[in-house]
């Protein structure tokens, strides 16, 4: 059965009042640390390095009320942006929240958002430190997310991809979008497809891949948040390198190909260009680190190996051809 | 003459795309550590905390384009920010921007913003390290602020202020509320009450006052963001003290006494209820750091001195009695 929807019923913001409001997000994501001017974070290593991103969630544009619920989508506000500390090999610390929505929103929902970024949070034993609420015409969530990058090893960058080097990819690789498309389709989804949606809702990080990887001697990473090739693409070309994708390798499952016969989709579109999986895709010399499986290789860019074929000047190949879904999310279209 | 206004032609967000959005604003504010997953960030000095705190900024509700432009809110929100960075004695080390706007916003709206925010950013030796960019409904530009608390010596918290210290203000109190005003009335605004308008779009905070306070022997710290009353009450509930300012080192100055006459306002209720100064208020032993004034004392609770008086049971007084004007700012009235 999957659960989507948004409380409609209860007090409202306006009725209870920003400090009722920000007391029930602190009830639901408690922090030690939370309640001052600003919030203080001890290192967890001498001389370790501080790793910050930021992730905004609006409603309508990242998310319809119908197609989710506010638990899952509180997960996934605190997955999108630990992915990206992961990323860069680090360890996530904390997390802070701004929120703005307008005054005649339930409570429920601010609160059962905080529990799914509590929860969340509580995976990888960090807290919600510190956040502003206001009203605004529209919900619009804003999460940042504090890590710390130990050690000696460079942090894994989209500039650090060397030819020679393996891909490898930790997660799903088009389920995400998959889902999407299953939840807003409207049919009766088959219990069976139940991951892909899930995977829509609530994406899974395993906590701590990234750290493995940096250990594991891997020199780039991303996620694929806006679409397998255009997060794969954009590594490649910071790095000035390409990269061939093996078919096999990131080729639909059961599942995706379930689900593309059942919406008349060729599943290939939800691999190649669905984004929201955050599953994490870095480099490195030598064999996949636990966890993670190899996807591809990597290059020398064309304008290095003198070919004039088509397929050298693309960023990314997939055995060695021009993939044929090449578009990516796009925040303003 | 008074700038306001946002630009209201030339290309649109959606007209030039993501990428484009985000290579205007990394102009604008430029950073070499801006452009990866998250930005890795090198702590000051050894074993030095992190300080992290974030502020949302929502078109309509804490802005009009009418009375102010896109730099001085730029200024402003980082501003903000940083004041609450100051308030915890730290320093600002780095900021992240989330922003929220619809397709049809002018890109010379998000320049501008963020040509403000790196002129305020430059003030302090920091940087935009990273953000989002997305379509929404209303502009919502959320910053978060990171800084760095070095040495030994405790925050300066809300918890920390202690009977029989003095308080201490940096910067002009009720300036900002009554700028405000004069920019909604409509009115013609004499040369010479610029000063309180400025005050209003573009706050100014001297770099490094937080860490002169905690050098000076401050344990308590914040700044009057949602009134002075709010602000100086919410230190005093939580370090469990009553504080009672003085009338004479508060009262309205020779401009807001101008401005009150002029829009037949108390010009009291400017200082008292007026946010957004930003100026900083904390409470030591002693005597006031170079560059803050004294306004007040630091007294046992009511519970402790067995007074039974109206005026003991309040957390702020003014010269021994209960203010008129308490109320501050409030979310989501």
């Amino acid at each position: 059965m999957i659960n989507t929807g948004f409380p409609t019923e209860g007090p409202t913001l306006g009725e209870i009042g920003e400090e009722a409001v920000i007391h029930a997000i602190i009830e639901a994501s408690p922090s030690a640390v939370n309640g001052d001017d600003a919030a203080v974070l001890h290192p967890p290593s001498p001389n370790s390095r501080m790793v910050v991103t930021t992730d905004m969630v609006v409603a309508g544009r990242h998310f319809r009320p119908d197609v989710t619920t506010p638990f899952k989508l509180g997960r996934k506000a605190v997955v999108q942006n630990f992915a990206d500390i992961e990323s860069m090999g680090a360890r996530p610390l904390a997390a802070l929240l701004s929120l703005s929505a307008p005054t005649s929103t339930p409570v429920a929902v601010v609160e059962e958002f905080a529990r799914g970024i509590g929860t969340e949070l509580d995976k990888y034993g960090t807290e919600l430190v510190g956040g502003d609420v206001t009203a605004g015409e529209n919900l619009v969530m804003s999460i940042t997310a504090i890590g710390s990058l130990g050690g000696n090893r460079p942090p894994l960058t989209l500039t650090g991809a060397r030819a020679g080097q393996i891909v490898v990819a930790h997660g799903r690789i088009g389920y995400s979008a998959a889902g999407l498309e299953l939840l807003e389709s409207g049919i009766d989804i088959p219990e069976v497809l139940e991951p892909l949606v899930l995977a829509y809702q609530a994406p899974e990080l395993t906590p701590g891949s990234g750290l493995v990887a940096r250990s594991a001697g891997a020199t780039s990473m991303t996620d694929n948040s806006d679409g397998l090739l255009h997060d794969v693409g954009a590594l490649a070309r910071k790095s000035g390198v390409r990269i061939d994708l093996k078919s096999e390798a990131i080729a639909p499952d059961e599942l995706l190909v379930q689900a593309g016969e059942l919406l008349g989709v060729d599943p290939w579109k939800w691999v190649c260009e669905g984004g929201e999986d955050h599953t994490l895709i870095g480099t490195l010399q030598g064999e996949a680190p636990v966890g993670f499986r190899p996807i591809g290789t990597v290059h020398k860019p064309a304008s290095e190996t003198g070919s004039s074929s088509n397929a050298a000047s693309v960023p990314v190949t997939i055995d060695g051809q021009p993939p044929v879904y090449t578009q990516g999310w796009e925040s303003f279209a």
